[in-house]
């Protein structure tokens, strides 16, 4: 399953800078891949936030449901604090049954015996095979290695170790001013789709050395997914194991960075943007790295009704099998994306309807735009980032969903790999 | 864009019987299509009752907007009544503003014309390309040709008129008994997913001789298109032109059959049980002519809180691109189902859940069936028919839902187009 880089990679890759609060290490367990590395271990600080989201799947995987309970249960996440996270690549450890809870205590209890922490202070994330029992007894002396290993500046192995059939790393980072300190905000993300073979997950961790407490951080957090890691879709398929967690470490409050306890304090407003920003980061690159895809595609869709409406119009057409292969074949099909827009079930009126390919305006008011010049779209449409804008014409809502094309690799990509 | 005939087109066709009341007419009007029939006219009897359901696309076409009218307008149809049908393939009629509405009249005055009914009386669909105006003058002396050559006996003539993208004419035909006299339910549709290149649109027309009342008649369609039309999908994608009329003609009064006035009239159950029974048939070569499909899907989800609740969950399945794509891989990838299942948003619970694919239990109580023989799995994959079993275990709301593969014939066919 080697897959090329993704022609939308990103072309500069920055330089992540170590982080106060936090050490990181990677191994090679063993779980499912030969010759690289598949498992990571994340320690931090005493006194470590920790604040997560997570896939709204209703058949969650053991991971998923772990973390759950450690930053207060059911839906809505209090946050709560931590001082590891342990990820492993290659097996989701998701509808393993009874297997899959007894997993998870296992790696968290070898975890927290390896650095003397509670195991409820121990966060977890598998991502690959579902349905395949995890074996957590490999994780033995492994974390123990780990833990004595885990040092500053190993972000971008870290990033690695996380993938399954990502074709490049996934990391962001930003450096913004907290009072009169600078802070630091370092991400990493792994996911290209509801992935193949049998591989599933979205997985993202955000760090900080930030001193923020853990309600203020979930807030910002849950404000932060909506337009970043919601806003993107591969091929409309929800993993089982989505899962997004954030670390404030407070190291920086040794230099001087005030403690915030409310999202909604002022000084926290440069920070809150470059924390989205490290969230969007990431978002795109996991849509740069769809599976087959040879085009990031931005849905902007404006006029609507409210902005959920916008959303659900430009998911619908984000996901329609129809506007994605249209696309990689680069054809302007604006017929298609009226079918989306007509299909979404929300408020539209066909003939004040007008739609835009890379800024060319095809169709307007309900019918192909007299003046568009065929050639000079279909120049726009070799580009590798397509932009298609729907403007309703009905209201203010507007919104901003990215995605990216639908190909024969996706489909090879997804069903070849018994051949 | 000649494709070779779906191997999952039905290899017993039926010789399809004259109906009385009906005469069908065929010409090519070079729409967009050479050397093929494009133009379809059905001329019924006076008095013919006519009933309808039509996409729920917000962006809906010209023709649907005139049918609707023609109906009782509005969501909910209330039936009327009809002397003509004209169908034309090659250009839906969609998205081309008051230029759509003006073909749709024009289309209409000249059918009246040539058959001395009212404009009102002529029912229209169209399909093919969207956002093209439609030349409704190219009908002119076309249909008066055709209303001197209607005849009983041109059923599958007319289904090949009709298509666009379909590898084969969809036709099923039933007799039963109303009262004392035999009568008879002729259909046919056309139909391929939302249809390459730019080609929209399921369009089905459902005729008899029994004599119900428009009323009646649009009660037994509206309770009819629920498990038969309503329960397939292709891509999930929605055509802003799908159109499904049926009429009465009433003819089989003259040899006894009683009029029915009421869709719940007890004389009236083995002709509804038939008149399902064809809608069901039709609804089924629909997805078995899904554009690159290999296999035939039967999602059956069962144990649901509801039979809507089930619908949602098989629908999400069906449209599941990694369930398609593993399908056309021919591997049992339950992971996949779980995942569908997962993000349906309707109540599961994971421990409870059970996965069957052509019989064969795969996943059982939340994790990997024990049981189950890997080799055994493989060979029934390989079956053109896949049904998928889902026992969610938490009521007895049931429902079925058809589908086909997702491969790269497919993508092939809706990005290739323009190559």
């Amino acid at each position: 399953m080697a897959s090329a880089v993704s022609p939308l990679a990103p072309t500069d890759v920055p330089e992540m800078p170590a982080l106060a609060g936090v050490k990181l290490a990677t191994a090679a367990a063993g779980i499912r891949y030969k010759d690289r590395t598949d498992v990571l271990l994340a320690v931090m600080d005493k006194g470590t936030a920790v604040a997560g989201v997570f896939t709204r799947s209703k058949c969650p995987s053991a991971p998923v449901e772990w973390c759950r309970a450690k930053l207060g249960g059911g839906k809505s996440s209090k946050g709560g604090s931590g001082r590891a996270l342990v990820v492993n690549s290659g097996n989701a450890n998701a509808f393993t049954g009874k297997t899959g809870r007894q997993a998870t205590a296992l790696t968290a209890a070898i975890t927290a015996k390896a650095l003397g922490c509670r195991p409820a202070e121990v966060f977890l994330a598998s991502t690959g095979v579902i349905g395949e029992p995890l074996d957590a007894t490999k994780f033995d002396g492994v974390l123990g290695t780990l833990a004595e290993q885990a040092a500053p500046g190993e972000w971008m192995n870290a990033a690695k170790a996380i993938m399954t059939t990502d074709t490049f790393p996934k990391v962001a980072t930003a450096t913004v001013k907290l009072g009169r300190a600078r802070v630091t905000i370092n991400g990493m993300a792994k996911g290209a789709g509801m992935i193949a073979p049998d591989m599933a997950t979205m997985l993202a961790f955000v760090f900080t050395d930030a001193p923020i407490a853990a309600g203020a951080l979930q807030a910002l957090l849950r404000s932060g997914v909506e337009d970043t890691f919601n806003a993107v879709t591969v091929d409309g398929d929800t993993s089982t194991s989505d899962t997004l967690l954030a670390f404030a470490t407070g190291a920086a409050s040794e230099h001087g960075a005030p403690k915030i306890s409310r999202a909604g304090d002022p000084r926290l407003k440069a920070f809150t943007k470059a924390f989205h920003a490290v969230l969007a980061d990431l978002a795109e690159q996991v849509a740069r790295d769809g599976e087959g895809a040879r085009k990031l595609v931005e849905i902007i869709v404006e006029g609507a009704t409210s902005k959920a409406s916008a959303r659900r119009i430009a998911m619908s057409v984000a996901n329609s099998p129809l506007v994605k292969t249209a696309i990689a074949g680069e054809d302007a099909n604006w017929g298609r994306v009226v079918m989306a827009v007509g299909k979404a079930g929300e408020p539209a009126d066909r003939d004040k309807l007008s739609i835009s390919f890379n800024g060319i305006r095809v169709a307007s008011r309900g019918a192909r735009d007299p003046s568009y010049d065929e050639a000079e779209v279909s120049a726009a449409m070799k580009n590798p980032k397509i932009q298609i804008k729907v403007a309703l014409g009905l209201g203010k809502g507007r919104d901003r969903v990215l995605t990216c094309d639908l190909t024969k690799e996706y489909v090879a990509i997804n069903g070849d790999y018994r051949s």
